[in-house]
Parts: structure tokens; sequence; C-alpha cells
């Protein structure tokens, strides 16, 4: 029965079938009727089957049962009942397929495959017969995941500051206790590693090169190797993540649909700027080509236009609901961009992705320092994701310089504002200790190594003793960072093999499954209440024990009709 | 006794006086005693006529009724038993007025009427024992029509973006299937064909004289015809609302407190601005008097001094609630005055306006965008109203350039602003279609006009290609937009005849008067359970049968009435 | 028992053991146990106490009772009935101790005494088995006092614009009808005087040796004199303030934590940079020594990393709860600073202030403009604490000006903002009145002197009739209005002794303690609609009277259990 909820393609039904007929195959599998093979009209509300059981149990203990399970919303009735006989493993994914053979395990997967490769999967079965079921079963599921889920439901299923952790009363598609495939478990937030490292590859080449931090004789090789770092691994991450678009693309899509996850797509293409900024002297030309700038530029543009509609003309993606700190990535490409420009020669068009970041950084800034209340994403606590404060008044600060030429009252503003929260953030520190490293903490170095690379632009137009000294303590800060991330990441990756958990955040269920939720506990509560009055009455008026009964049926039967 | 809420004129008594008195002469109007002649009184919480029928029915069933006719609101309980054997045209008056002859039908408008045409009107009425009764009758009816409709009102009664359809649910105060007299469908939104006539002028202006787009050899006629038609436009629109304002003043004040409606009243004075601005050089003199800005900007200054203080000071008109895309209207009006403030020599009255300008958009963008979820006037879905996005930074780009005289990094960022905004809005394009013309359209025209004018400064600035042919293209796709509107509002006001229909939005009750809100709902299940819990008690107890029967049947009857 | 929520220190045992002892020294001794000794435990729902009586009464109406007292809150239940028999003075502090001798009398505003003195005192005990139990008690008191209110609470029990005024439900710590110690009644907003009276020093100042207003021929005696004022009702205040430092340090504490007070934690040092700026010639140096720039603005800047974190990071001070006119006051020390950094000669250090101080005025700016509905603390009405809008606009613009150099664009839109603002408090003249005056009304002044400094710079920039005639008349305006405060204040002061009201802000309890709130008046109505229900049916089926007495008791339970 549960499987009705996470398999839709017909891999499973060689598996799920024989489990249901062994189980019980006289009895209650003819008053199941048609649900194995009809799950998505079972979620949506097919209540004959509960209606037979009324019948077939006919007492009020069963009624309240009824009540219950109706109550519980689309499908968790028979999770709970259901898989009580037939699930033998245990496991999250509440039944059949886990409890099945290999082929099955490996099938579970698959509700997050391409569609075609699903296709071509099942044009290659055997069974005639099952495979005459398919291409129906196959559409049904798939409309079934291509409904994008929900942005409230991320919300609802998901906490911590990266909405990366599945609250303790929800259900997700896959089974927890398995690795997943490599894939499956290779989030976005990788090309954080890409922004970490292309940033530091600037960094380096700007004390090289910054006339106010001569003084340190740094060699440009440093620049070099950390470019060609930083390249090999954007190449290994890209050809990675395009695997998981071409195989997984149902999990990319749950990531773009993701609240905090959707801004980590602009990563990429700022990635790909960094190393354009960054490129050693030997490599690059004078001049970039303005194509280089169109190419980066045009998706991250493309994705503004997107994400900024979404927050603009309302609906459940609006700023106010979905703004969180991450949201600061999908300005700062604005600002990374405009630099891009200078060095291409386009300055008009990186004043014009200046006041567009301008327009954007304005808002979000705002927004998030309100901390509205009906912000579901901002994070109860201080964590890593705040230093995305920094990155863009950062970058803003950068860009007006390249863009405009010096650094007057606006980039200096901008880069006081950022100081200010590097500062404020600083003295917070004990706040960011205890979080569980992630792969997204990477993006979290950027936002130290713009700034430091913003200071060393205003130390070169104020050179004194504190401008180069904060140059130079700032710096060293972020690269310390970067270097302890950078063997966090190894030891995670080769040592304890634990870089990529579970990617959880992507294989939460559409729907509710179960009475978490506040509002289902206020109607049980209800429920408690009627039933107590059920009782009463039955002490009381011992004679009029039946009608009570009977009513309690009918009042109940009141209460769906409501 | 509905008509208490709906005439407050001596008019009606003729009719509904003997109606009352024929009905029930002797009894009812003995207890009912003031009734009539106090209906804002009675709608006020007077509670005697009911104590008084408590008294006369003196059964519980008299009791529970009572109580929910309290629980109703003021002035539902007449209504729902008074006019059940009254009213027999069953239109949405409810009620005598509507019934009547010609003379009340007449009348009803009346009540929109500015008060002392009302007076002079009752002045010269026949009956002199009826017209004893009216200077206090009428005195109660303006009083009534005077307290203006509360903010929450109008969002609780209309919706769409514009908030010019009335909810389903709601009672208005005016015949729904006939059609009003032209001035009372006459709404301030018709300064919109102004705003887009007189900036289209001013485009055209441009386009003749800018040097950038000199290569279009485009005649200072057209600059010409089209000023002289929007002069004539604003002309007639200006004296058909003067008669609005003189005869159906309280009309005019009911668009006053419309939450949209209310930043219209900023249409003229900036249509007139865009006149003075666009005007062919023949007709103006090198530089405007500033008399002339005086006398436009006064009335804009004044509008603003009270609508920006009502959403500072708070109460139920804050910004947070009553914000919506037409705001920006009352916002662009400084820029417009601050260029009018260069053109007549002001540049530091301009640069005032500019600032005023600027504090104001900042908070009135980052509260659109955030799409705070208090916003009621938010239109769920794009809608052309959402060009008025455009229209405030195009605005203030031209008008920095024209009081600092250089489109440097502040205009250049606003325009770019504004571009980003348009093309956010045209890539949305398909979300725009599907809504029911307006006259209101027009004002959505503007904005795309004044982005016109920013490009060709801009183009002037930056003069390449791509400048000019994005300025032409604009100027274009402007025209063509105003060209297309202009045949639809001849069609509509020649062909079909449709292009004024009744205002619904300025007709509605001043309070809810029905259950189709969701408190009343709420009421309505409780009773529902109430009498659900009687009938339990009535079978248990046999003793109590008819008793309680008869009173859940009262109890269903009340629940119905409502 | 009462004195359990009150008084936390030994000192009140020696009073409180006798009169318990003595009331029912046998009886309910016995059965209340610890509840003495253990007021904290008690508070925090100790519900033994209750159950025991619940068991000697034994009846239904008791447990109805009793019943209720469990929902009135925490420590609201013994109030009503404990202190019935025990407190006879009625006061509000609700017993013992009040009821007490004078040595008790002291002893209640020992609870916001500093801790160190308060271990001294308890050290002088001459009783040895009280002081062994004193070291626990102390702890526990101390604890209670040492957790912050929260800031809800602060919201929950205050009212008022400055949220000075006690709710009518509330109960406070301190006895309302005494005079409490003068340091207790001093509180911080009085540093509002220096702010006032230092601000009208530099306009003096200014009107002296402005260029712009030098027809005026004002002498600098003026400026001379104002500041000596100033000066030495700044070391008064200040000393005043460290006495109730050292002495009251929990009250101090409490205004810390007070959501409008707070932000006069700035004003001791803004009011020490006003001295700085305007320091009269005869004693100032050319140019100020730097170390007077860090010792002003260190502790400002600490304040600010502070508040700040607290607006951003979240929690219950979250900005959109927090928010309310005075936290203009904590955004202005960024740009008095910013003017007294320019004084020393250290620009870059002033434009770091600006920047901050920008960024946070633009997020306050929006956010109090917006009026969102969760911000707890704005005034619903109009009130002089609106006329801080004023000063952080102005003070930036000076700021700007005495930064970069120039009153250029970016100042004067500050100062036009300031002055539309300004405009639109004037034109709301009627609203500020009927207001009774306090301290604070001080801080409301130096506004409209900034104002006015503004307004000569900006007459030294456009010198004009108009600019020079604003000057003027702003600076009268804002001269009359201190000499009004000042007189009023003197009169206050001295003839009716009434300047310093006890401080009932600083003296609210921690928890609600009865039933004001909404909540539970819902809860309340529940009950009475049940028992009418009850009574209803008693009168319906006499037969089962006794039963569905019993039943409804259960019934209530029930709703309890909830």
């Amino acid at each position: 029965m549960a499987t009705g909820s996470s398999s839709p393609t017909g891999h499973h039904y060689v598996d799920i079938h024989p489990v249901l007929l062994h189980d019980d195959h006289d009895g209650r599998r003819s008053k199941l009727g048609k649900q194995p093979n009809s799950p998505v009209k079972f979620r949506g509300g097919d209540r004959k089957p509960r209606i037979n059981r009324q019948v077939s149990l006919g007492t009020g203990v069963a009624v309240f049962g009824m009540e219950k399970e109706r109550r519980d919303g689309n499908g968790g009735g028979n999770k709970r009942e259901g898989p009580r006989s037939l699930s033998r493993s245990g496991k999250s994914l509440g039944g059949l397929g886990v409890g099945g053979d290999a082929v099955s395990r490996k099938g579970d997967f698959s509700i997050f495959r391409t569609k075609s490769t699903i296709n071509k999967q099942n044009s290659m079965l055997p069974l005639r017969k099952e495979s005459e079921l398919i291409p129906q079963e196959t559409e049904v599921g798939d409309d079934r995941i291509n409904q994008s889920v929900p942005a409230g439901r991320y919300f609802a299923a998901l906490r911590g500051p990266e909405l990366d952790q599945v609250r303790d009363y929800e259900d997700i598609l896959l089974p927890k206790d398995e690795v997943w495939p490599f894939l499956l478990r290779f989030p976005i937030g990788c090309f954080g590693i890409c922004l970490g490292l292309g940033s530091q590859a600037i960094l380096w080449g700007a004390l090289a090169s910054s006339p106010a931090m001569s003084f340190l004789h740094v060699s440009p090789v440093i620049n070099l190797s950390l470019w060609l770092l930083a390249l090999a691994m954007l190449v290994s991450v890209t050809v990675t993540y395009a695997c998981k678009c071409a195989f997984y693309f149902e999990a990319v899509r749950r990531e773009y649909f993701h609240p905090v996850r959707v801004n980590f797509f602009f990563a990429p293409w700022i990635a790909c700027m960094f190393l354009a900024i960054g490129a050693p002297r030997r490599f690059s030309p004078k001049q970039l080509h303005p194509a280089v700038w169109c190419a980066l530029v045009a998706p991250v543009f493309l994705l503004e236009l997107k994400i900024y509609g979404q927050w603009f003309s309302g609906g459940k993606r609006r700023l106010c609901k979905v703004g969180n700190p991450s949201s600061h990535l999908s300005v700062v490409g604005n600002f990374v961009g405009a630099i891009l420009a200078a060095k291409v020669g386009w300055e008009e068009a990186g004043k014009f992705l200046w006041a567009v970041g301008l327009a954007h950084y304005l808002v979000v800034f705002v927004t998030l320092y309100q901390r509205l209340p009906t912000s579901e994403a901002l994070p109860k606590e201080l964590h890593p994701v705040y230093s995305m404060f920094i990155a863009t008044p950062s970058a803003a600060s950068i860009a007006w310089y390249t863009i405009y030429g010096s650094f007057d009252a606006v980039a200096r503003s901008f880069y006081f504002i950022a100081l200010f929260l590097y500062i404020s953030l600083v003295v917070r520190i004990n706040f960011f200790r205890g979080f569980k490293f992630s792969v997204a903490w990477w993006s979290y170095t950027f936002p130290m190594t713009t700034a430091s690379l913003a200071t060393i632009k205003y130390a070169e137009e104020v050179p004194c003793f504190l401008s180069k000294g904060l140059a130079l303590s700032l710096s060293l800060m972020s690269s310390t960072m970067v270097s302890v991330l950078f063997v966090s990441t190894l030891l995670h990756a080769f040592l304890w093999k634990s870089l990529f958990p579970n990617d959880l955040a992507i294989a939460i269920t559409k729907k509710k499954t179960n009475t978490g939720a506040k509002s289902s506990q206020g109607q049980e509560k209800k429920v408690v209440k009627k039933t107590y009055d059920i009782k009463r009455w039955a002490k009381q008026t011992p004679l009029s024990l039946v009608s009570s009964i009977t009513k309690s049926s009918s009042a109940e039967k009141d209460s769906d009709g409501k």
C-alpha cells in the first residue's frame, strides 16, 4: 500500500504484487480492490476501501479509527495500518519496495530519474504483461513528480539555516538508512567550493599585484596555482553536476524549488566569473572578450528575471516568505557581473548590472534586517550563512570602483557597511560554533575573501598602517578559513567518507503524511473530546447506549461534512 | 425599515410611511417606535425594539433569537424580517426605494449627492408634514454618508487589482441592474487618459528635438497635435469631473477613501504638469513662469502631506496595508514636479521634491517588493497596474538629469532599474492578458512613455546603435499601446457604449450586511452545532421533545435568514 | 505567599515568617509546607499546595475555583486567595512586605539593588538561623532578577508611546502609592535634557558664527552660557545616574531591556559629543584630539554592535518587533559621531560611521514608515517621539557636509527629507497636544535643533531670503521649545515636585499575573457559556440535575486538561 506513494514506476510492481498477494491474497486484496494500481487516485482521496472496512468491522471503535485515518491526511492512514503487517524492514520508506530485493532497491531512486531514462529502462522490461501497465503507471507517477514541491512544503518539512534537515515527524521518499547513489547525494552547494577557491585566486592575485600590499612580496605563483586548483575543481564539480542533471533531473528540479538551494544555482556562473576575473596574467589577454561576459552573465540574468519575478509578483515564493541570507547569492551575481563587465570593457553593461544589484540588495537587506515573522527560512540563530551579508556590499564596493574608476563615497560607504557587518559577525563568533560541517560552508568563505579584496582596494586608496594591517589580517583570516575548510573537506571526503551524506532535503514528500503539524493536532483534540462526550453519554443513560453510538457516528459524519 | 440604510432623504418617506403604516399600523409601529425616523441610531445599536419583541414573544426561543440577532451585527436583524414583506423588486438595494416609482428611483442616487443639493431639493417638497421631518432626516442620513467608509471595508467588499469589482456576497447601495447617472459612473481614473496623452506629447516632442533621435526626422507637428488632443481631453475630463464634484460630492469622497483610487487624485495635477512640460515651442515661452509650478505642485504637495501622513502615522491606512502598485502614482508626482521645477528655473525646489520623492519611492519600492502579507491591496497576479513600477524610477532618472544637468551615476542607476523592471514585466507579458479593459488602463501607458523618454535621454548621453535602437523600440511600443488604447476607448465609448460601467466600487455599504465573510460563517457553524446538540437532547428526554424541536427549528430559521 | 514574587532577599523572611505563623500557624502552614522557602519554585508551577486544598475542601465548586486559578497564570492564583487574608494594606504589591514595618518597606526596593549591596546587607543580619537560609535564598532571588525581563513582557505590560505606563490589569513589584527612592525614579531619559541643551549650545554657536546668519549679530556669549549650562546638567545627570548604577543596578538593567529606553542609553554619549562639537572657541583648541572621539564613540559603537545585532540576528528583539521612533536615537549617534570625527580630523572614521548610520537609517526608516503590524512598540497616535524622525536625516545631512566638505546632492537630499518630515509633523501639530509632560520630552527637542542647524548650513550654501528666513524661524521654534521645556521642567521639579514620578515601567513583573490578557479572557468566556448551558439544562430536566452538575464540573476539567 505505502508504495503507492513512493514508487510510480512499473519496476515496483514486479515486487509488490507477490508481496501483496502472499500477504492476504484472498481477504484484504479483494477489499482493497484497485489500490495498488492507482496510487495517485488513492492519495487523492479515494474513500472506497475505508468504507468497506467500516462495514466489515462495524463497531464504534472502527468508526473512531476511520475518523482518525481520514483526518491524517491523504495516504497517511494506510501507512499506519496497512504497513503494520506488510513492512518488514521498518524503513522510512515504509514498505514494500524497500523490503524487496536489490532490483527494487535500485528502483527506488528512479523517482528522481530523468523521465527519458525511466522510459528507456521500462522498455527493457522482460515481463510483457507488466510492461503493458507501465506507460499509464509511469505517466501518473511522473506527473506526480513533475508537479514541483510547493514552497511551503520545504519550510514545513525541513529545518536548519540551510533547510537541509528533515523534521522528525516527516517521512521521506528514500530510505534513510541506506547510502544513496552518489549523484543523488551531490548537492548544488558543491559549487561553493569553486566560489571559495576562485575568490581566493583573485585575492592572491590582488595581494601579489596591489601596490598597497607590495610590502608582502607575494609571489604570483600562488595566484596561478590557486587558479588552476579552482579551475580543476570547477570542471570536476560541473561535470558531476551535469551528470546529476542528466540522470537525476528530478532531484535537480527539487533542488531548484528548494528556497535556500535555488540561490546556489547562481553559484556556478559566479564561480566562472571569478575565474575569468582572477585569471593569471600569463593566461589572460589584456582585455577579455565581451563574449565571455555575455556567456556568463546571460544565465545569471535569466535566473534573476525568474527569481526576482517570483519575489515581486507574489505567490508562495514572495520575498517576505523565502527571503533568507543565501538570497544574497542571487544579488551578488550582479556585482560580480559588473566587475567582469568592466574587465571586458563594457562599462555601461556593468552600470546596468550594478543598478539592478543595488535595487535588489536594498530590498533584500531591509527585508533580512527586519526579520519579518513571515520569513520562514530565516534561521533562529546565527550561522555561517550570515556571512553572506558581507559579500554583497563588498562586491558592490569593488564593482563601483571598477566601473566608475574611483573609490569614492559610494564605494566607500558600501565597503564600510560590509566592514561593520563583518565586525558585527566576528564579535558573535561564539554563535558560529557547534554546527555540523557541510559542503555549503564553502560558500560562506567567499564573502570573507570579497571583504578582504575590498579592503585591499581601500588600502590602495587610503594607504596607511591601519588600512594595510586590516587588509593583511582580513586576507589571512579568509585564507586560513579556506585552508581549514579545504582540509576538512579532504578529511570528510577521503578519510571519514562523510562529505556527501544522504541529501534528505530533496526527498521530502509532496504532502504532509502524518499528524505532526499543528492543524491536525487541533483536530485530534476535538475528536478526543468527542469520544469523551460519547463516553459520558454512555455512563449516564444506559438505555440510550445504542442510540448514542449511532448518533456519535452521525456526528462524525457531520464533522466530515464540514 | 431597510430603507433606513439606503435612503437618507425625505424623498423616500413619501413611499415608506404608507407602507409601514399599512403593514402594521397599530401593532408594530407602536412598538418599533421611532425606528423609521432614526435609521442611524438604530444601526448604531439601539436595542429597544428588540427588547420589546422579546417581551411580546416571551419565550426562550425569542431570547435565543434575540441573542443571534444581536450577534449578527448592527442593522442585519431588521433587514431580515422587515423587508421580507416589503421588498417587491428583489433588487440588491433590498427594498423600498427601488420598488417605488420613478421619483424614488431617481432619489436613490441622491445619497451620493452633494449635501447642499439635497437640501435644496428637499425644500421644494410639497408635503408640509413630511418636510417637517426632513431636516432631521437629512442630517442623520448625511452624517451616515459623511462618515467615510473605513479602509478595511474597501478591502473586504472589493476585489481585483484595481479594487473595482464587488465581491459576490456584498450588497451595494445602488441598483446593479440599472444604468446609473453618467456622472456617478465617471471615475477619477479617467484622468489616466490625460496622463497617457500628455506623456505621449512629451515623447513625440523629445523624438522631434532630441539630437539622438534626429535620424528619425520626426515632425514637431505630431507633438503639437498630440498636445492639443491631450489638452482638449484634460479640459473635458476636468469639466466632467468638476461636475461630479459639484453634484455628487459624496461619490467623489468615496473615491477619495478608496485605497487604490486615492492615488489617482494625483493624476489631474500630474497631467497638467505633463502638458506644461511638453508644451510645443510655439506656445511656450523660453522659460515657464514659476507661478505655473506653484499652482500645479501645491495640490500635489498637500495631497502628499495627507497621504504620506496616513502611511506614516498609522491607523487603518498605514502603508503596509494600503500599499499597492498604484501608490507609485503618489510618488511619481514628486519627480514630475521636480522636472517642472527645473523648467521654471527653480532647481532648489526641484531638489526638494526629488529628495521627498526618493525617500518615499524607497519605502514604497521595498514595501511592494516584499509583498507583505498584510498588504491587502496587492493583486495576486500580474496586471497592467504593475507597469507603475517602471514609472517612478524613469521619472526619477529624468528628474535628476534635468535638475543636476548630467546623466550621471544616479540618473543612470534609476534608469537601469526602470529598464530591468521593464524587461522583468515584458517577459511576463502572458500574465497581462485576459483582463477586462477599463479606463484605468490609460494610467498604465504613461510609465512606458516615461521609460521611453528616459531611454532617449540615455541615448543622448551614450549614443550608440543599441541605445538608439532601444529608444526607438520603446517609443514605438508605448505609442502603439497608446494608439490601441485610444481605439479601444473610442470603441467602448461610442460603439459598445460600455466605457463607463456602473462604478460599483463607490457604492459599497459601510458595514457588512450578510454572512459571506468568514467570521460569520464561523458563527453559523456554531449555530448548526447548537441545533445539533438540541436534537440530541430531544431524543434523550422525550418529555422535552416538542419544545426542543420548536427551538431547533427556529434556530434553523435564524441561521437561514442570515 | 505573595512575597514569593516580590522579595527574594532574606530580609523579608524576618518579617514574613511571623506573619505567616501568626496567621494560621497550625492549619495552613503545615499544608503549604515549604512554600515560603521556595518562591521561585512555586511560581514555576508547583501545584502541590493547590491539590492539597482541593482535597481539604472537596467540593465541585472548589474544583472549579481551583481550576480557574490555575488558568490565571502563575502566581495569580495565590495572589487572589492567599493575600485575601494576609494583606492588610491592599497595596499593589499585594501582600506581606508592604503590610510590614518600615524595615520591610525599605527592603522592597532592594530587589532592584545591586547584588553586592544586598549580600553585604544580608551578611549583617543578626539572626543566625535565617542567615543560614539566606545564601540559597538570595541566589534564587537574584537569579530571578538576573534573568532579564523578556522583550514581550514590556510590550504586554506597558503602554503609551514611551512604554512608560503600566496597563491596568498589570501588577507591579513596587508599591504604587508610595514615593520610591529618588534614584529609582530617575530614568535614563534625563539625559534627554543634556541632548536638548547641548544641541541648543551648538545652534547658538552656529547662529553666532555662520556667515548666513551674521545679520542677526548673535553674541557668542549665549553659546557659552548655554554650553556651560549643558555641561553642568550633563555632569549632574551623569553623577545621579552613576549613583543609580551603583546602588540600583537591577533597575538600570531593566531600563536597558526596555525596548524604548534602551535607545536612550545612546543619549549620554551623544550629549557628550554635542558638548565636544559645540564647545565655545575660547575653550576648545583649533582641532580636538582624536582621543576625545575614541572615548565617546567607543561606547556608542559597542552599544550599536549589541543593539543592531539583536535586530539582525532575530529573537524577540528583532527590528520588526522593537522598532519604534526612538530607535532613531540609536542611529543618530553614528552621524553625530561622524561630525565629531571630522572635527578631530579623522575623515575616514567619519565616513565609516556615516556609512553604518546610512545602512541602519535606511532599515529603520523603511521599517517605521511601513508600520508593520508586528511592531508592538509603535504608538497608535502621533506623539512628540515622532520628532525623532527629523533628527536622523538632519544629522546625516550635516555629517555629510562636514566630512565631504560640500553641501552636495546627498547632503541636500537628506536635508530636504528632514524638512519634509518636519513639515509633515508641523501640519499635524494638533495631534501632539494632550500628552503628559515627561523628562523624555527633552529628547524630542534636539531633532528640531538639528534641523535648524542643517537649515543654517543650507542657508550658507544657498543664501537667499527664503533659506535664511527658514533658518531663523526654525531656530526660533527650537529655542522656544527648549525654553518652554526648561520652564516646565523647573516647575515640575521645584514647584509641583512631580518631575520624577514613580517609574512604573521598570517595576513590571516578569510574568503575567492575572487574567487581563485576551487569551485567558476567551477561556473565561467559554467557561461562563458552559455554565450557562448547564443552567439551561438544569431547568429542563430536573431529574438529571445532580448528574448534569457533576458532568459540568468534569467537563470543566476537560477543557482545562486541554
